[in-house]
């Protein structure tokens, strides 16, 4: 037996917005042998709203309330939950409220104040809903600001991950005008630098990274924006100084095709969009005659934290919650990229 | 035999650049019977560069020299062409020069004409180079800047189109900076009614159409950006009132998995690589092993002029031309949207 037959690492996993479907994909996934073969997993969340969607899916797991890591119980159809407690124990499905944005906080909060005291060895996020969060009182914009915040991380970067297609962004949730300004060589090097370390944790031995341009045919040589010249390439360059496999900048709408066809490990997006647009269009399958999304795959891995932490890319989908009928596959996901992870 | 059956629409197709892969997609879409059957195609190019892929590619087509559409002879075995005449009747392939860019510009200048005249139904265009086209004297950007200039057109807008996933662009060849600041009521709006107007041409009556917002999650109310406020929701809100079924600003990264799965049968998209990667994403196809695209789907209408003009979306792929690979999948597609637009 090796190392990875016997440790099984243990993840905090938080159940997400008591409103949306985030207990419904944990109970599935905490229902599935696979995660427990490969890992210690433990719930986050709240004990009256996972006991309502076991009865709605008619899942068989027994419900075992834990204080600490410590009291954790091995057996496979047993849900180990550390509670978070609410005065209201029935939260309504589809709905934003300050009662759930407090529960989803919470659990977020002592999900990683157990990795930071390395009581457990990763955490992962089920969807919350930021209104709610808000509404509770965290003016928080998503979790990877909560994580940043409560770590004292300056240096972080989301990863998002499909398969073996894998995108980094330069910027995320501001204005494209406002991204366009914060296009430097300096945050472009860091996150070609964290990508890389990223795939290396995730055992990938020599990432081959595709950096993007910015402008349409990454600027045509200087003739639509200079972003290119003065920022990317610079950074690209540096990159290959200190033995990074990165290319570009190359044109935005070729890369992804490229990505996806397997020339590169992981690709370098400059905005939100840039990435997300072909993320989700692999990922995300619209189910026409049921008019709501058929599958929603990807993970969301934070990189440049001292802890790990990966999570669904999806949200709470807030009108097929309690219906019985979401997919937890991008959460069973997520888990097997927290084990990576540990592992490496 | 109801009118369909009966005629067969007359079309020039430009054989694109020599140094390219035109010649090659050319001589194997009038080798396809199933165009013989659609139209009555006249090729525009350079028959030396004709003769020469003829050879390379064993395919057998008796080549037809016309002076005018008059002279065009009905038979399937041949290949009725206009001669661009050069001084260089050996034209390296993979070669930027001026002897290329003007035969490929003349190319589809006379085709341009002939449709102006009305001596044929539309114009289909083969992959020209910019570099090339500007060599030989043409300081044009691409197809769309030479018809637009020729045909005295001001508003015209490109539409890509892969089967039934269509996108239509407010913006496309300027740096993404510059594209910001042409996201404006009017032009949107503009693009939108194109864009009906071009669907219902195709023979969809009743389009239903997505219109992209411009910032991350369409600004969020706001939070990341106000162009969908001023702009990008007014312009909709108008389009609504002509009787346009528009709907919108969606998130720009769920849009085209929406549209890809059948909820719209066109999207609108902000600035070049909005549209574009999702749109090569879908059509193009990376061949690991052979290092090359494997497929590359995809057909470019431009919309608002007062001529019929459809084109293959890739480019003239130097680096497999006269090779006999290259797939004349784009060319047959845009042959038949081409076909189509002359029908309705």
């Amino acid at each position: 037996m090796n190392k990875d037959t016997i440790y099984k690492p243990l993840l905090a996993i938080t159940m997400g917005d008591p409103a949306g479907i985030g207990p419904e994909i944990a109970v599935k996934a905490f229902a599935d042998t696979h995660i427990h073969n490969i890992c210690r997993p433990v719930l986050i969340g709240h004990i009256p709203s996972i006991e309502k969607i076991l009865k709605i899916t008619g899942i068989k797991l027994s419900v075992n309330e834990i204080g600490s890591i410590k009291e954790y119980n091995n057996s496979q159809n047993v849900l180990n939950i550390i509670n978070i407690k609410s005065t209201n124990n029935d939260i309504e499905y589809g709905k934003v409220s300050a009662f759930a944005g407090e529960i989803a906080f919470k659990a977020v909060k002592h999900a990683i104040d157990l990795a930071l005291k390395k009581e457990v060895d990763g955490t992962v996020t089920g969807p919350i809903n930021k209104e709610s969060i808000n509404k509770a009182g965290y003016k928080f914009s998503g979790h990877t600001e909560i994580y940043a915040h409560y770590t004292g991380t300056e240096k972080y970067a989301m990863l998002l991950v499909d398969d073996d297609f894998r995108v980094i962004h330069v910027t995320t949730h501001v204005s494209l005008r406002k991204a366009i300004d914060m296009i430097k060589k300096e945050r472009i090097l860091e996150v070609i630098q964290l990508l890389n370390k990223g795939l290396i944790d995730i055992g990938i031995k020599q990432p081959r990274i595709g950096v993007a341009g910015l402008n349409p045919h990454a600027g045509d040589g200087g003739l639509f924006g200079d972003e290119e010249i003065k920022e990317i390439k610079p950074a690209i360059l540096e990159a290959q100084k200190i033995g990074i496999n990165a290319e570009g900048p190359l044109s935005p709408d070729t890369l992804f095709s490229l990505a996806s066809g397997g020339k590169f490990d992981g690709c370098v997006a400059m905005y939100h969009d840039q990435g997300h647009i072909p993320f989700k269009l692999l990922g995300f399958t619209w189910d026409k005659e049921r008019n709501t999304m058929k599958s929603v795959r990807g993970v969301n891995i934070t990189l440049g934290l001292p802890i790990i932490r990966t999570s669904v890319d999806h949200g709470t989908a807030f009108e097929i919650a309690g219906k019985g009928i979401a997919s937890s596959d991008a959460l069973i996901n997520a888990i097997e990229y927290a084990v990576k992870l540990c592992k490496n």
